[in-house]
C-alpha cells in the first residue's frame, strides 16, 4: 500500500493552503510576520491537519471545505509549540534542528507571533464566502458548510485548545517538573496536552466531511486513542529515539524529570501500552476498510515512527 | 442626566456575567483559573463592554444578545494587558494598583492564563443555544442572534485583535522604543493598539443591537474616534495624571522613552487635538438624540477623565 505518496500530496496541500492564508512576510509590521512564517514552515509533519482531512476524505472529496479547519488546527499547534518553547516554559533552544522562535526573534517577538496565529486561526474559521474568494483554496467553504458547522467547529476548537483542554495540560506538566506523579496526572496530562487537538482534529474531519452521529462517535474514540498514544510515542522517542532525525537532543525529559510514563511504569511497559493502543486505534478504522488505508497508514506512522 | 447611575448598573452587569462565564477558581488546574479570575478582576473600568452594550441599546433592549461578546471583549482586551505586562514586553510590577499577573502567579502561568483567556473569548462567542443555557445571561443568545451574526462578531473580534490589528500595534510600539518616530508610526499604535479594540466594540454593539447599514457607518466613524482619542488621553494622563487614582506611577512613558504624541506635538498640541476630536465623536451621536445620551456620557469621562 503506498500511502506514503498520498501523505505527501497531503502534506503539500496544507503547505500551500497554510502559504495563502498567512500574510507575507513583507506586510507591515514585518518582524512579527516573519517570526509566524518562520515558526510555521518549521518542518512541521503537519500530522495534525493531514488527519483531519483524511477523516473527512472517509465521507467527501471535497477538501476545500476542511481546508481551513486544517490550516486553523495548525496554527494553534504551532502558537502552542512557540509559548511552550519560551524561556518561562521549557526554555528550548531549538525545535526540529532549528532556533526556537524566541531565540531567532526575541521572546516579545514570539510571544506576540504566538498570539498572533492563535487569533488568526479563529479568524479564518470564521471567514465568510466572499472574504475566502480571495484564497484559493477555500473558495467554496463558505458557501458549502453550514454557518451552525461552522460555528460547531470554531467551539470544539477554543475547547480543545482551552483551559479545559490543551493549556490544561501544559500548566499541569509545567507544575509538575521534578514531582513524582501519580498516573492519574500523568493521563491528564497527556489527554490534554497533546491529545485534545489531535482528537478534535478527527472529529472536525467527520463534522466537516458530513459523516452520521455513528461515524462521529466511533472516530471520536479512534482520535482518543490516537491522543493518548502521542504523547507516549513522544516519550519513547524522548528515550530510545534518533536525535538526528528527531532535531532535537533524546535524554531530555529525564534531565528536566519531565513526567512521563517511562519514569513511572518503566520501558518495557510502556511499549506494551503502546501496542495495546495500537490495537485498538486500528479496530475503530475496521468498519471503513479499504477507505481508510491511508488513516491506517498514518496510525502505523504515529505508532511506531522513530522521529 | 444620571448617568453614572447607569454606567454603574452596567458594570455590575458585566462583573455579573464575566464571574458566571469564566470558570470557578477551584477548577482543575487552580493555579491557571486563579490567575485568570485575578486579572478579570482587577479593576478594570469595563469601558469596551459597557460601550458595547450602550452602542446595542440603541436599538434593542435584549442586552442578552450582547452579553456574550461584551465578556469575550474583555477576555481579550485583559489578556493582552497580561501579555503586554511581562517582562519581555513592558516589564511592569503594577497595575490598577495591585501586582500585574505574572508578578503575583509566575511568568509561565501568566503567558498561559492570558492565552486561556483568547481563547475562552471565542469559545463563548460560538456556543450554541443549549450550551448557553448553563448561563443566566446569555440563554436567548443562541436563539436570538443568527448564527451568519455570530460569525460575522467572531470574524471582526479575530481581526480586530490579530497581527493587523491589537497585536501589529503592540509590535510597532515595542519596536519604537526609544526611537524618534514620525506622527504616521503613532498613528499607527494608536488607532491598532488601543483603537481597534474600541471600535470593534462599538460596531459589534450596533451588529448584535440590529443597527441598520447607516447606524453601522455613522457609529464606526464614532468608534473610531473615540479608538484615537483613547490612547492620546491615556498618554495625557501619563503626564498630568494622578498616579494615585490611576494605580500605577505617572512618567512612566517618558522614562521608557515611549513614542506618544506628547513626545512629539508637544502637552498644548495634544490637548488641542483631544479637544478637536471629542467634537468629531460627539458629533456623530446627534442623530440619536436623547437615546444616545449615557453613551454622550461616557464619551465625556473617555476624553476628560482623569484616572
Amino acid at each position: 500500500m503506498d500511502y506514503g505518496m498520498e501523505l505527501k500530496e497531503k502534506k503539500q496541500l496544507i503547505e500551500d493552503a497554510l502559504d495563502s492564508y498567512l500574510p507575507a512576510e513583507d506586510n507591515y509590521p514585518v518582524r512579527v510576520h516573519q517570526a509566524m512564517r518562520y515558526s510555521i514552515f518549521a518542518g512541521g509533519k503537519r500530522i495534525r491537519p493531514v488527519l483531519m482531512i483524511l477523516s473527512a476524505e472517509l465521507f467527501t472529496d471535497e477538501i476545500n471545505k476542511v481546508l481551513p479547519a486544517a490550516c486553523s488546527m495548525e496554527m494553534i499547534h504551532t502558537y502552542s509549540l512557540i509559548h511552550d518553547d519560551l524561556p518561562a516554559m521549557d526554555d528550548d533552544t531549538y525545535r526540529r534542528g532549528r532556533l526556537t522562535c524566541h531565540k531567532a526573534f526575541g521572546e516579545a517577538t514570539a510571544i506576540l507571533a504566538g498570539d498572533a496565529l492563535l487569533t488568526m486561526a479563529f479568524e479564518i474559521l470564521s471567514e465568510n464566502s466572499s472574504a475566502c474568494k480571495q484564497n484559493k483554496y477555500s473558495e467554496s467553504y463558505g458557501d458549502d458548510v453550514r454557518p451552525e458547522t461552522k460555528l460547531q467547529v470554531i467551539n470544539e476548537l477554543a475547547k480543545a485548545a482551552g483551559v479545559n483542554g490543551m493549556i490544561g495540560g501544559q500548566v499541569v506538566d509545567l507544575e509538575s517538573e521534578g514531582k513524582v506523579l501519580e498516573k492519574e496526572v500523568i493521563d491528564y496530562i497527556n489527554k490534554n496536552k497533546t491529545g485534545k487537538l489531535i482528537e478534535t482534529s478527527i472529529r472536525l474531519g467527520v463534522l466537516l466531511g458530513g459523516g452520521e452521529k455513528d461515524d462521529l462517535a466511533n472516530l471520536t474514540r479512534y482520535g482518543m486513542i490516537l491522543g493518548e498514544a502521542f504523547q507516549l510515542v513522544d516519550d519513547l522517542l524522548d528515550v530510545v529515539g534518533d536525535s538526528t532525525k528527531m532535531g532535537k537532543k533524546s535524554g531530555m525529559d529525564a534531565e528536566k524529570e519531565k513526567a512521563t510514563y517511562i519514569a513511572i511504569m518503566g520501558l518495557e511497559k510502556t511499549k506494551a501500552k503502546r501496542d495495546s493502543l495500537y490495537e485498538q486505534a486500528v479496530e475503530q478504522l475496521v468498519p471503513y476498510g479499504q477507505s481508510a488505508s491511508v488513516l491506517h497508514g498514518i496510525t502505523n506512522f504515529i505508532f511506531y515512527r522513530d522521529f
